[in-house]
């Protein structure tokens, strides 16, 4: 991994090594994901299967997973995996279920109540990828939520086998929100479908979950058109931001950067410590660890764009991380409770020599689908609210429009809307 | 106001019905927008000035108003306009405190705690339109949630007045926060300005407010570059969907009506009733109201395109409001509070007869910037929340990776991903 020191480069430099390194998103695949954006908005079905068949090498008769598949999948999947996609999900709802928004009321004069009440937006479409291997993890983080808002219409696409099928674990994962409905669709043609609606998939009011680049382009295309769907947030490559002291253990930093590395060629990965040593011995350690690792090649691609820099203390660190704004933030120093209250911008932080990411990732209750490439300036992870949409509710009575009224009548006057002062002025009358 | 009857109506039909009027946005608009963004993001300051001078018809040396422009506002504003705003201010902050967001935490194993905490995002940028008449309301609306949620930055850009001033009441608004910095911009080069940074202007992270169709628009630009901001919601002309019974009164539903259609000639207005009665009187009074007013040419147009509708029954007039999902929803009926729960989209809603959808766009404690074309189904209106970005924080103990770890392994195994399972196994043997 590339080396260098935080303080040695100037003001440019120092925007250069932070930039991302930008999705190559050829016109090609804009314009493709557009055609098949058009395609199955005009032709449904038919073009789901058509693409389906180009881009998966399967033809599938039916789209939509039926019973027989779900009990089979269950029967697949080995029982210690079972039961770690249950342990899982237990946390994660735990976790989603304690954050839960809530509904409020308040009187904000004598007579004049404003109450916020809750709504699960649906249908919601959720998208779990299968690109270098299937993700049963994702479809825990994107069905339990979307289940504990109470959303009536639960839709999921995942890539399907080229023998037709969906991967078991995946459909074991999905099974945990009981109402829920499973195309096999990967891809853009996805996206599309869960836009537009086909014959067999409803047309879904938000879309959800990673995805490769071109599930990426058709979310952010989709989402531009008038009659779009919403989607959970801006998606990147994912990527990491680790701050370490001299304590830190170096096999345990190396394996952290690997396992963000590993994720893809165009993942992200920094670490930023006040010790030389430190980062001397992370460097050794990455080479050795990355020489054992199945995922190699891609991870060894991912380092190419990495960087080890050397920050003057942990305050700079943390200035440089809130700069970033990385979607995962590794605090791996002696006392990271003291530094968190200076943690701006991060989707989510891991807290000592103890919390690798692969907890957050999997199992420790806390969401996966974060904000990347910046967003995290003013995005944030999912959760319970990402699944629900909050409607204001306002009574006035004839006490609480004889306060208030006249108030209202004062701002419309000073606005030049005279039908504003007019709809109040009639009432006022009315009580009079 | 034109009159159709629902059940006379086709699928087909009911849909062109319930469309949005399309804001016509020409491709010289959008090539237009464009070009300022460029512009703004290559030279700022001398772009801004330029435009400014162009659009506006006034040269500025200062962008920002300084503390004596703030001063004379606040001798201009007259007393009963500012008490009128302060009022109106109390009722909006204590709405939108008691529903701030609020971090949390759980140990969802022995040793493994999960938290969310919040930090404000942080530059936010305003935009107060000054197109008809200057909006201090919608100052208000987006600078007391910012300030509640404790952004530090806080940009405010309004239009400037042909003799280079702000418009006092927006500034004595906008001054409810302290720190905010105000600066007279209107129009894409404001959106640009907030969005790229200039010498005068800071860059924001999320842009916030309504605006005409220039705004729109250059807020959906900039939100879809790689390092433009986030935006609060997409934006569209104003809507409103009455559903009235027969005991409604009809002068109360006209003029909640006409407060609609004032608002700008691309404004959409229905009203759906079981009674062709009240449809009837609702008609008459309408004509007569909209003679009286100064906006009456504006209103006029917006009610070529709206609809008096024929409902079976209320029931029938709720479904048809979900589908709209209009940004305002007043329920004009006898027992609103029985409908409420079958109302599953909408901005906000007003409750019976005596709570015009003034009180709310001033001064009942709710926010006025609403989802609107339809949005509603997926998206809510402002508040805190809409300010803040939360993060999740994880911590282990090492008799929590010890509990969760073995979990984390099997799931990292199952999806192919060997570093993240090393992460953990390395904790684990070094715990051995």
């Amino acid at each position: 991994m590339k080396r260098v020191d935080w303080n040695a480069l100037d003001e440019n430099a120092r925007e250069r090594l932070l930039q991302r390194p930008t999705r190559a998103l050829s016109v090609e695949v804009r314009a493709s994901v557009r055609a098949i954006l058009e395609d199955v908005s005009l032709r449904g079905d038919t073009a789901l299967r058509v693409l389906t068949e180009y881009h998966d090498g399967v033809r599938l008769d039916a789209l939509e997973v039926e019973a027989d598949e779900f009990a089979t999948a269950e029967e697949t999947v080995p029982a210690e995996l079972r039961a770690a996609i249950a342990e899982a999900a237990a946390r994660i709802e735990a976790f989603h279920r304690a954050g839960m928004p809530k509904p409020y009321l308040l009187d904000t004069a004598p007579g004049m109540r404003c109450e916020r009440v809750l709504r699960p937006i649906s249908p919601v479409g959720l998208y779990v990828p299968a690109g270098s291997a299937p993700l049963p993890s994702t479809a825990l983080m994107l069905v339990i939520p979307a289940m504990l808002a109470g959303c009536p219409e639960i839709v999921l696409c995942t890539p399907p086998r080229k023998d037709g099928s969906a991967d078991p674990a995946v459909l074991v994962a999905a099974r945990i929100a009981p109402n829920i409905r499973v195309f096999k669709l990967g891809g853009a043609q996805a996206i599309a479908a869960m836009s537009f609606g086909s014959e067999s998939v409803p047309r879904c009011d938000k879309l959800f979950g990673p995805g490769n680049a071109w599930v990426d382009e058709a979310k952010r295309q989709a989402s531009q058109r008038s009659d779009g769907p919403a989607i959970d947030m801006p998606a990147g490559p994912s990527e990491v931001l680790v701050i370490a002291d001299a304590g830190a253990d170096p096999a345990f930093v190396a394996a952290d950067l690997l396992s963000q590395a590993e994720h893809g060629p165009d993942s992200q990965v920094f670490l930023l410590s006040d010790s030389e040593e430190l980062l001397d011995s992370v460097a050794r350690r990455v080479d050795v660890q990355l020489a054992d690792l199945p995922r190699r090649e891609i991870a060894a691609r991912a380092l190419e764009s990495s960087r080890l820099i050397r920050v003057r203390d942990i305050a700079e660190a943390i200035a440089i991380g809130n700069r970033y704004a990385p979607e995962h933030l590794i605090l791996a120093v002696r006392e990271p409770r003291a530094w968190l209250d200076a943690v701006t911008s991060a989707g989510t932080v891991f807290m000592g020599d103890w919390t690798p990411e692969s907890l957050g990732d999997y199992c420790s209750g806390s969401n996966h689908v974060l904000p990347t490439g910046g967003a995290a300036r003013a995005w944030s992870g999912l959760s319970v609210s990402s699944f629900t949409k909050s409607l204001t509710v306002q009574t006035a009575s004839e006490a609480g429009i004889r306060r208030i009224g006249p108030c209202a009548v004062t701002l419309a006057d000073a606005e030049g809307l005279q039908a504003h002062a007019l709809a109040v002025r009639l009432r006022l009358a009315a009580l009079a």
